[in-house]
Order: C-alpha cells, then sequence, then structure tokens
C-alpha cells in the first residue's frame, strides 16, 4: 500500500459517488492519488473536491493500476465484470451493488454489527468487501442492538424509501414531475413507470413467483447474512414516497426475551449509528428531513406493542412481547456512502 | 319524513363537505331540499351544486328544523354540541367526527361489514350514526372478509396518510410549500409544525402515555368496536407523506385457520368495496393517485407472509399463517363522505 491510499472511485458522477468525495473529506479520510472513474458517457466531465478540477476517467480494464482502495457504485452488472479486475490489480473493492453481496467468502459489512467479517483484508492488498443495500442498513443500525439483549425472532418492516436510492436521475425526475403536476401539465416519466410526484407505489424492482419484490428479499437474505443467523423470520414490504434523500421504517419486533420499551430505549441510548428523536411531548420523531446529511440513523416512536401483550397487559406466555420503531436514515450516506467509508476505516 | 329527504350538510366548505356534495350527486341520492352549513366565517359563501348557487347558513341551534338527514363534517367539539341538537329536531345525523364514534349505542359502521349496526334508524328519525375514522374503514374493507373466512388474530399496519385527512387547508399548506422548496424559499408552515413537502412525519394527533398516537388508538378500538370483537390484536403505526387525498396502508395479518394468498385473493375478488390490483407481471399495485376519487378500496401486493411459513415452507403449528397487504383507498370518499352517504343509502 502507499503511505496513503490511493483511491478511485467507480461510478463517480452518480449520487452515491458524489457522496463518496463528501463523506472522505469530511472524515479526513488518509488519501494518496484519487482517481475519479465513471462510464464513457460521463469521461472528461470536471469535478471539483477539496479546491482540486479533477477529470472523470472512463472505467476500463486498466483503471486500478496502483490503487488501493476502489468503492465502487456501479450497476450491479458492471461491478461484476470490474471488482474482479480491480482486486486483482490489488485494490480492496468496497462494491455498493448487489452483485457480490451473497457471493460466499465474500463478507457482506454494516461496521455497527459485524466489523469482525473484514478480517484478513487490508487496503492494498486484492479483495472485496460487499456494501449492504440501504434498507437492510438502516434496518439493522438500530434493531442489531435489540437483537442482541433480547434475541428478535420476527421483524414486519414497511418501508418509506426516497427517491435517491434509484440514482440522480430518479430525484431529478421527481422535482421535475412536482414541478409539472403543480403547473397541471403531464408529469415526464422516464426513470419510474408511473406518476412520483404525490404519489408512492410498490418498489419498481423486479417480482419474484413467492409475491415479494427484490428489494424485499434483499433485506431478508442480507440480514440472515449478516446476522450470520437464519432464524430470523422477516417479511418486508418496501414502498418508494416522494421524499429526495432520506429513507423511512416502521419496524415491528418480536423477541425470545422479554424487552420493554424503557430497556429497549436505553439500549439505542448507547448503540453506536443510532440518534434517539422520540419526544413525545413535543410530537417529535424522525424525519426524512432531519436525517438528511447525518450519519446517524433515527429512532423513535419507541412503543410496546400493544398487540403482543395479552389482555391483562402482561407478556405472552409464549415470548418476550415486542417493539415498534420508526426510524430514518439518510440514504446516500449510511445507506450508501458512509457505510462503504467506514468499513475502508475498519481496515486503516 | 318528507318524500324526498331534506338534506343538510354540515362542515360544507371543507374537503369532506365538499366530497359529500359530489358524492350525492354522484349516486343519485333522492334530495329534497339542501341546506349547507358552516361556521359564521363562512357564511354567506356561494357554493354550486347540481347548476344550482346555494349559499352557506351559519350553523346554529335552529338549523335543523325540518331536516331529515344531515351530514356531518366538523370538529369533535362542535359535532358534540350539534349532532344531538340536530336529532333532537328529529333529523339522523351521519357524523364524521370522532364525537361519538366509542358512545354505546351510537353505532360505528361501515356498510360493508356491519351494516346490521344501524337497526332500528330512519332517516327522518332524528338519531345518530358514527362513520369511522378514515384509516379505520380503508383497513376494514379488504380485511373484514378475510377475517370472516379465517379469523383474524393480529394486524401489523403502518399507514401512508394523504394531506386531506387534515382537511382542505392540509392539501393547500402541501401545495404551497412544495412551491416554497421548488424555489429555495423556506416553506410555510401553518396546519403542520413542520415541513410537509419532501418529507414525511408521524401522525400529528396526541400521544398517549403508552405512546400510540390518536389516530392510532382509533383504528384499534374503532375496529374492536365495528367488528364487535376485542379478541383481535393490533398495533398501528400511522405517518403522514406528502400526497393529497388517498391513503395507503402496508397490512400485516395472522390468522387463526389456514388461508394462503390464492384463496385470500379469491375473496376479495368478491368483496364489496375491493377492487384488485395485483399486477405483477407489469409490477402495477394500488397508489394513492389510482385510488383518487374512486369508490372502491384497492388492494394489491397480496402475498403469503414468509415470516409465518415456517422453515420448510409449511404454516406453523400454533396457527394458520399469514397474508401481506398494500392498500389504498380515497381518504374524502371511502374514508369520509362516500362511506356516510352509504350509511344513509341503508335507511333509505
Amino acid at each position: 500500500m502507499n503511505s496513503n491510499p490511493h483511491i478511485a472511485i467507480a461510478g463517480a458522477t452518480g449520487a452515491v459517488g458524489q457522496e463518496f468525495l463528501r463523506v472522505l473529506h469530511q472524515r479526513n479520510f488518509p488519501m494518496g492519488k484519487l482517481k475519479l472513474l465513471a462510464s464513457a458517457r460521463s469521461a472528461g466531465k470536471p469535478v471539483e473536491f477539496n479546491g482540486t478540477t479533477y477529470r472523470v476517467e472512463q472505467l476500463t480494464e486498466d483503471s486500478f493500476k496502483d490503487v488501493d482502495l476502489a468503492l465502487f457504485s456501479l450497476d450491479s452488472s458492471i461491478s461484476k465484470t470490474f471488482a474482479p479486475i480491480a482486486a486483482g490489480a490489488g485494490a480492496l473493492v468496497v462494491d455498493n451493488s448487489s452483485a457480490f453481496r451473497q457471493t460466499k467468502d465474500i463478507p457482506l459489512v454494516v461496521p455497527e454489527v459485524n466489523p469482525e467479517a473484514v478480517q484478513g483484508l487490508a487496503i492494498g492488498q486484492g479483495g472485496i468487501v460487499a456494501n449492504p443495500n440501504c434498507s437492510t442498513i438502516i434496518m439493522l443500525v438500530p434493531v442489531t442492538p435489540l437483537h442482541r439483549a433480547a434475541g428478535v425472532r420476527r421483524i414486519v418492516v414497511s418501508t418509506y424509501q426516497a427517491a435517491s436510492g434509484a440514482g440522480a436521475k430518479a430525484m431529478a425526475e421527481l422535482e421535475q414531475q412536482t414541478r409539472e403536476v403543480l403547473d397541471d401539465k403531464p408529469p415526464t416519466c422516464n426513470v419510474f413507470a408511473q406518476q412520483y410526484a404525490f404519489n408512492l407505489f410498490s418498489h419498481d424492482s423486479d417480482i419474484g413467483p413467492d409475491g415479494y419484490n427484490t428489494e424485499e428479499v434483499k433485506m431478508v437474505r442480507e440480514t440472515h447474512k449478516i446476522w450470520d443467523d437464519t432464524a430470523v423470520r422477516i417479511t418486508a414490504t418496501c414502498i418508494r414516497v416522494p421524499v429526495m434523500r432520506a429513507h423511512a421504517e416502521s419496524i415491528n419486533l418480536e423477541f425470545d426475551q422479554p424487552l420493554n420499551r424503557h430497556q429497549a430505549e436505553e439500549i439505542l441510548r448507547d448503540a453506536p449509528g443510532v440518534c434517539i428523536v422520540n419526544d413525545w411531548q413535543n410530537n417529535r420523531f424522525p424525519t426524512p428531513l432531519d436525517a438528511t446529511g447525518k450519519d446517524d440513523v433515527l429512532v423513535g416512536r419507541i412503543r410496546d406493542d400493544a398487540s403482543q401483550a395479552s389482555g391483562n397487559g402482561t407478556r405472552p406466555k409464549n415470548g418476550g412481547g415486542g417493539i415498534d420503531l420508526f426510524v430514518c436514515g439518510d440514504q446516500l450516506r449510511k445507506g450508501a456512502a458512509l457505510n462503504a467509508v467506514q468499513i475502508a476505516e475498519l481496515l486503516l
């Protein structure tokens, strides 16, 4: 490895690519040379970073010579081709796509949850680490400490997902459509097949024969891999809402052991990456807008699940009762760029 | 009763009041004289209906002489005063507020669910019927037929609620704020305490000591009353999203008896007030925009809840497995005005 790691950002012109730059800068990540990579279409574009203008270079097989750390935010199919090339050239790749998340021997990491999974890897030595799906990360940061305390048996989660999860073009489309609808013009639908402005819809990923879409399946399978535990039962409903860049999630938890809301709040107060916003008096709880630009996942509406108490208010015989939570996290930061940079920090 | 019922609409200038007029007209509801009532502030305002211009009159104790049917959409505290006055004057009141929903001997009715509850009442004879909360109605129209088939044991519901639930002013505020945010101006917050445009937040109703807000408690208590069954366990998380006038709900159901998604879809296909939108191939499911202006509750994402299947895909020993649904309903129509007019139709 170079004394300060040489860094390549692949997909540098996208929403997550731009966030990689901001996060590296804000966290004073040690940086040697910086290389910005993207498709031929974006090659030559100027990108300002830290007082220097960089020219975006076309991503090719030769892009990764002398690169120690490569942060990837590319389509899954392109990652599949180029991550092994970068790793073969000696770079540690943190890949934000779904290409390698379920690949055996490639760690899938949320630093607050399973940092030990990167053992044996190093910046400047070829390797791949997968960055989980944004909705999975934002759920697991608060849910994992509760799982450790009381054993999560079942999760029912419904998401409220922002435009940024579908990239910068989706964010621009939401803005453009909103202007059009306010001007009584028909909304332009390029990224999404239906109107997004003042509307919401089931996540636009492929749907399997069981009726779950890919986003929902990711939340289940990635949780199982990150926790190294397939016993927890999860059902997810993933919905896109007309919000720019932070996801919200309504999470219902069933536990093996008794855990009440006061204990849950105490655990969450000390949990890394969590900020409690649970002001009942003033009705202030997590919102996507408050989560925007923040590193922490905001957690609120922490309450004992009344549907898991028995009639007389005691816990049911067969378990430990449950907790409801409402959480918000910045999709581009903790849901993507920040988590990837935190993975790299584990290896510094 | 007059040969065609004389009708008063109390709260005629509000979003629901206006919808009452549209629904009465569209359904050819037999109408004698029509009286539009509102607060002193709105008195004298002209309202066009069916080619005639009506003048809004101030709501007073004398407003209900010779009125057979009074449709109320007022603040709960005002309903509490005037509904008994109207009933005392001989009008059948259908009240859209929460004032009487939990009052013993006042029926709380969703016509598709418990039409028998209005027995003994008649238009032109003094009486009060309570119209349930919008989120409750939209949930119960599709969930009740499944309950009858397999016995709903537990419901975990997360809502995506539109501006209209907070009235016409909230809808105007969402539009104004959206324009302001797009123009880089600070958003005007009058109805809500925080930015609504491109944001979402926990429902702005009062929060009880158990952490549930009033909207969530309504969904539980009203379901218990409408089903006449307090055994079903319910936990709700109510969230407002920047959508104009249709609510969405992500509903997870646990059953006493086995019921799979094919059986559920068959039941819902024949269910009154339900329209199935469940096109997996084209990823088209219910949206608030598609539900807008529609009488039916749109139901989709009908799937077997994977978290209730045991490891080998069979149902758990202790029950009948579960179903996930995603539903949308027009808050102003089925969630309010339409349901109230349908109650009146039961009594024609």
